[in-house]
């Protein structure tokens, strides 16, 4: 039975996705350029940057410049990404975004590891000085996220039991520290989603926890992101992360050319035409993912940008 | 409620969609190599060729060398199409393929005269003369098709109302000259289609005619290709038409670089990985993928073939 619901809220995280990726080559001025214009579409939240290792990660060596560029338009929430406590404090300078707390559990023990050198004890033993981090500096903390949720490159399927356990673990360290949980991400990180996995784990999420909101987060490494996508709909899914164009990618999974997020403009035209509202301008949108082609110089992955939106081929017939 | 098939059986249209639209460039033996491996993946079904006017499609002008040239593979039907009885005789020339009959009316007035320059009423008036050619040559016609049966370019949206009525009208002609049709497809020919709008177009053609075999032909021209055919398992549908690599691309999608039809590989392991069989291996498939990409020169918009298989990673990760 499908249960979808009668609006979504989409977080963009194409620029952060793509110019992280991408290298130093991207003019800071033209990343500003596609922040801007996006800020224009309708979305609401905006993932612009990410405050990591220059040296690492040299796409994002400008972030600071990035932030104080852009112009805030109204009832855009501009958001950043950090790992740590110094980029925390880098995003805290910069003044100009909505900092929002999140606690982050990895259902794969093998994944976590790789990506953080630590085991399932010493990351949950990390949250609580996260949360006292964040609330140090008023930071709410309303969102956690499980990451690999569906399966991961370095430890293969993942029982759906075990996101059940990890939601519950960190509703319950969040509470403890005075904090309350109010959207649960759930990652398909390394792309092992399928639509029957979505709804298996959305299904047991949220019949253990009736009240929380959850929201899903799908890469298209393997072609399934829109039936994913479509499958949490399905189930009454109403937060999503996308990225425009389809920029970004996953650089643990393990092979070049790796799809990213799934697409923002593809997923709105999706659930546009399903009648779920986004509050997006696809048009203005299908531009935006254009321009980052344009910035980037090479085409990405998504559909409509050049496909057209069928809301478009009306207004031409009925003209 | 979801209703999935067990199993489902894939026609594999990809060397005729994709070398149709590639020009002259492509040698006859890497066709008959592409071919030849697809027909070692268990693919029961592979479309090869089409007998058309060698001066508007250069690409298929070696059609009788493609036919003359492969190696038949034990139980892979070879398939050919063709538009007119001119294609048609050419097709009974060749001697090696399976020949199946198959109607087809337009759910698109606009599309049609656009199309084949004829009325519906001309187009209706055809079947029957379609149908004793076929039985001139003890053709069996079991296959009906609807073209542009989710929504037109030309015409906008389609009522499913109009989709039921041309099966009807289909099933009666054939009836009429002592045939009986066992399968209908419905082709979202120019990518109208949404999951909602499978389910309900599906749904309204299975309750009236409970007993016909659907199949769906499905374009990926905006990104909803996977999550329309996911729609569809739902419904069970158990035919599908899908290109390896996503080969191909309609000629009247009004845009340069439309995707074309889903990608069957992609298709594939959603199918597999939900415990629904399709008596492929996958790997070989992907296989086919990246030697159709090889063979063509430029990337295809297909993903597993990049991002690998989840069966391959388990496989991995058992040793």
């Amino acid at each position: 039975m499908s249960q979808f619901p009668q609006r979504v809220f989409i977080k963009e995280e194409g620029p952060r996705e793509g110019f992280q990726i991408e290298g130093a080559g991207v003019p800071t001025a033209r990343k500003i350029e596609l922040i801007d214009a996006l800020s224009q579409t309708g979305l609401k939240h905006i993932q612009i940057v990410s405050f990591v290792n220059p040296r690492l990660v040299p796409g994002m060596a400008d972030a600071e410049e990035v932030v104080a560029g852009f112009t805030p338009a109204p009832g855009v929430a501009y958001a950043g990404l950090w790992l740590n406590q110094k980029g925390l404090e880098r995003a805290i300078a910069s003044q100009r975004l909505d900092l929002q707390g999140k606690l982050t559990l990895y259902a794969s023990d093998a994944f976590l590891m790789k990506n953080q050198n630590r085991t399932p004890d010493q990351q949950l033993a990390a949250q609580p000085d996260l949360i006292r981090m964040y609330q140090d500096h008023g930071i709410p903390v309303r969102t956690g996220f499980v990451t690999a949720a569906f399966g991961c490159n370095f430890e293969g399927d993942i029982p759906a039991e075990r996101v059940v356990a990890l939601v519950g673990e960190m509703l319950a360290l969040a509470e403890a520290q005075g904090e309350k949980l109010e959207v649960m991400g759930l990652g398909d990180t390394m792309a092992w989603a399928t639509p029957d996995r979505i709804q298996r784990v959305v299904g047991m999420v949220r019949d253990a926890f009736p009240d929380l909101d959850l929201s899903l987060h799908l890469h298209d490494t393997r072609g399934l992101g829109l039936a994913n996508a479509y499958a949490g709909l399905q189930m009454g899914v109403r937060h999503f992360d996308a990225a425009v164009g389809g920029l970004g990618g996953c650089p643990f999974a393990a092979h070049k050319g790796a799809a990213g997020n799934i697409c923002t403009e593809d997923f709105v035209l999706m659930c546009e035409e399903m009648g779920i509202e986004t509050g997006i301008d696809l048009e203005r949108l299908a531009e935006c993912a254009r321009l980052a082609e344009d910035i980037l110089g090479h085409p990405l992955p998504g559909k409509v940008k050049q496909g057209g939106s069928l809301a478009a081929m009306r207004r031409k017939l009925a003209r």
